[in-house]
């Protein structure tokens, strides 16, 4: 059988079009009329892991969205590399600022078009295609499972029952999971770090019903005033969070590791440029790859209330709500920290309105160990196939499941992301470069070479 | 012919079928899909007027929403009122809270349901019954116009056009228009004074493109975070807006002023277990009728940006906006007020993002007079029909249009309000008592009586 690249190269047409089917199913898994995407997305990943070759694949449901599991074991005495990843993607609006359709994958300059191009469905895909070519080229010389779920977007929210449920099946030496991006296509990079995640919702009530703004306006409390004035002292004028204890478990850097965080190369007018912003914003006192690394942040995702709709309609509303993320950096415990939001939210509230707080979805912050051979393994595969080896950098992004994996299966994870920034995951017109997908495979593929190289010795 | 308690007791399924035949229209103005509506409920209005007995009814274009306007001259010796009103009602969001469809009109209660079924079809309505009425019953000794435009919910932008093009034809020694509310309906009072109206909208950009919270969230400054601070920002702790030259204008009124204001009633229990709300608020030094009648205020009437569906999604959004009404006094100028917020604004936002700032509408505050025959003989006309005399007040509300008339035809406006602050206009579940709409159709027809009695003198 040719090399990879070359197998790559005369099958790409073939294994584009596998992608862009699962592309095409619509499956969010945050809005329930999706319901029926998530399990044709779940089948078609259990298609596509039998036709790779995987002795056995199948569909577990929970409580929420399916779980795909397959395995192909070899030998008792090879190392077992369990492989994540999510088929659920992020909802698609604001739908008009797409040029394609979300659900219709396009290739342009380049780069696939689609929601979950890169996240995740993009960057899933290629493990199975590297295995496909292992197993067909007679090369695999590890024991492969693959665990894809449903809920990622959505806070993974049945997944640990899953690994609790199904301990021994999933027994690993490493997880391995591309859900995260590299610094760019000539630095490739490993992301170490993890940040955690604590996301509520906030509901001000005032008045029963949304008033006249002419006949109530100065009289009764207005909930978006409220609103505006809880948000707006959430942040000092330093970029600081304010709620009390928020700061409390953070865990300072060594100088040493603050200068190996900065040798990463942040260009800071090309990326306001690409932004289209006058300055960058942030937590004085912190570099911008620090701030994003190694401190915790705060942000408003969404916030409605009252009338929005064309023109002006003159009215006090009843309701305003925002949904409110928190990316927490080690040792910051979500639980605590939405405890703490909580409870400075209600302190600060005035007794005009009522204040409802609702935890959405939590995740502790990773740090992934660097001295194990699953990572030493994937250095020497990015040498071979982009000529260099990777930068470990933190990112700021949260995949909680990697903690779970840990406290659970007592797994630790390897993530190698093929994503770049520039990818737009989350928004309108996510992409993914064809050149990084390519690589991706290449690269995952000399990996398991060099996991089992490396564990013989 | 029978007296008009007895004629409307006999004819009210006949008249209220009319009504609903109006309140089925959903002439919305501000929404451009409901255009031909407008034309419908401008039409049905003309017809209504021909068959009430007027002379002619037509409908002129603008360059907006049609005008209709209607005439019966019998003598150059009579006094001439102009009635104005109008079809155009608000929109119906958030349509979830209402019990019936907001454009079939149902009776529950002893109450009309339905959007616009006060403000201002109902309200509109009993002049059309009214005049139709003395009409049939020759007791007619006035000459009467009719103005009912489709614009007032959007700020009467071609109205003020209308008038100058056609002052002749509108010359009248009165205006009169029930688009108010009465303080209860064993309280029956007249609105003399108005507060102006300055609306915009203010919208914030960020990114330019939706980002991923973790991944940006802590270096790019989140839009949602600025409007926060700007809109928590208008107001100090004392309920006092914080905008530099906003009360400079304020004519402050003397002690006797605000005690004869204070002699209205005013159940602040009642009021907030009507809201459900457990305290008032607004600025501080000054009583809620005050507050409400003679002091400006600034509410936010909608607020929208980011993610704003169903769980969440991690985003820090491109954009974020808001829109703002500010009530007037005397002798507050909008325009002014319009241009002091913008300034404000663009002064404290950062230079983070970017700032826009639109005026939607405006109109000025407006005092009626109490000396002139109109107001006399609508006094009159209360005592024959409710047993007492009206009480003079102040509403929080705003008709601009009444001070257009004042400065453009050199005619005042007698504001006979028969609306309740409960009739929820504006509001989800907007509703009007049958006994308000019988017995303005009532009071409106005596004031005629009185009205050409007391010219003759």
């Amino acid at each position: 059988m040719e090399d990879i690249t070359t197998y790559l190269q005369k099958n790409s047409n073939q294994i584009l079009e596998e992608l862009f089917g699962l592309l095409r199913i619509p499956s969010i898994s945050s809005l329930s009329e999706h319901k029926d995407d998530m399990y044709r997305a779940a089948e078609y990943y259990k298609n596509a892991l039998l036709k790779a070759g995987m002795d056995k694949a199948e569909i577990f449901d929970t409580h929420g969205h399916p779980v795909v599991y397959a395995e192909k074991i070899l030998s008792s005495g090879f190392p077992t590399v369990l492989v994540y990843a999510h088929y659920d993607v992020m909802p698609v609006d604001p739908i008009e600022l797409w040029e394609s359709s979300p659900f219709e994958p396009e290739i342009r300059e380049g780069k696939i078009y689609a929601r979950g191009a890169d996240d995740d469905k993009g960057q899933g895909f290629m493990h199975v295609k590297a295995i496909e070519y292992l197993i067909n080229s007679h090369q695999l010389e590890c024991n492969v499972k693959f665990m894809i779920e449903g809920e990622e977007e959505i806070g993974s929210q049945h997944l640990e029952d899953f690994c609790r449920a199904h301990k021994d099946m999933l027994t690993a030496d490493i997880i391995l999971l591309s859900d995260t991006t590299m610094i760019a296509f000539d630095t490739p990079s490993i992301t170490v770090g993890l940040r955690g995640l604590a996301y509520l919702e906030v509901e001000v009530t005032g008045p029963n019903r949304d008033l006249h703004s002419g006949l109530y306006g100065g009289i009764v409390q207005n909930p978006i005033h409220v609103l505006a004035r809880l948000l707006a002292s959430l942040h000092d004028d330093n970029g600081r969070i304010t709620i009390p204890g928020f700061y409390d478990d953070v865990r300072e850097m060594s100088e040493e590791e603050r200068e190996e965080l900065n040798r990463a190369s942040f260009d800071e007018e090309a990326y306001k440029k690409s932004l289209e912003i006058e300055r960058l914003w942030g937590e004085s006192g912190f570099t911008p790859l620090e701030r994003i690394g190694i401190r915790p942040s705060l942000d408003v995702c969404g916030i409605w209330g009252g009338y929005t709709g064309e023109g002006s309609k003159t009215i006090l509303p009843s309701k305003a709500s925002a949904k409110v993320s928190m990316r927490l950096v080690p040792n910051q415990d979500p639980e605590k920290i939405a405890h703490l939001f909580e409870k400075y939210l209600h302190k600060i509230a005035p007794d005009t309105v009522r204040l409802k707080v609702t935890a959405l979805h939590s995740g502790y912050p990773y740090i992934a160990p660097t001295n194990i051979p699953a990572y030493k393994a994937a250095r020497k595969a990015y040498l071979k196939t982009f000529g260099k080896y990777p930068i470990p950098t933190r990112s700021g992004g949260s995949i909680p499941i990697v903690n779970t994996f840990d406290k659970v299966l007592g797994i630790k994870s390897l993530l190698l992301g093929f994503g770049l920034e520039s990818d737009a995951i989350h928004s309108p017109n996510e992409n993914f470069f064809l050149k990084n997908f390519f690589k991706g495979i290449e690269t995952i593929s000399e990996f398991y070479l060099q996991f089992s190289h490396i564990t013989k010795d």
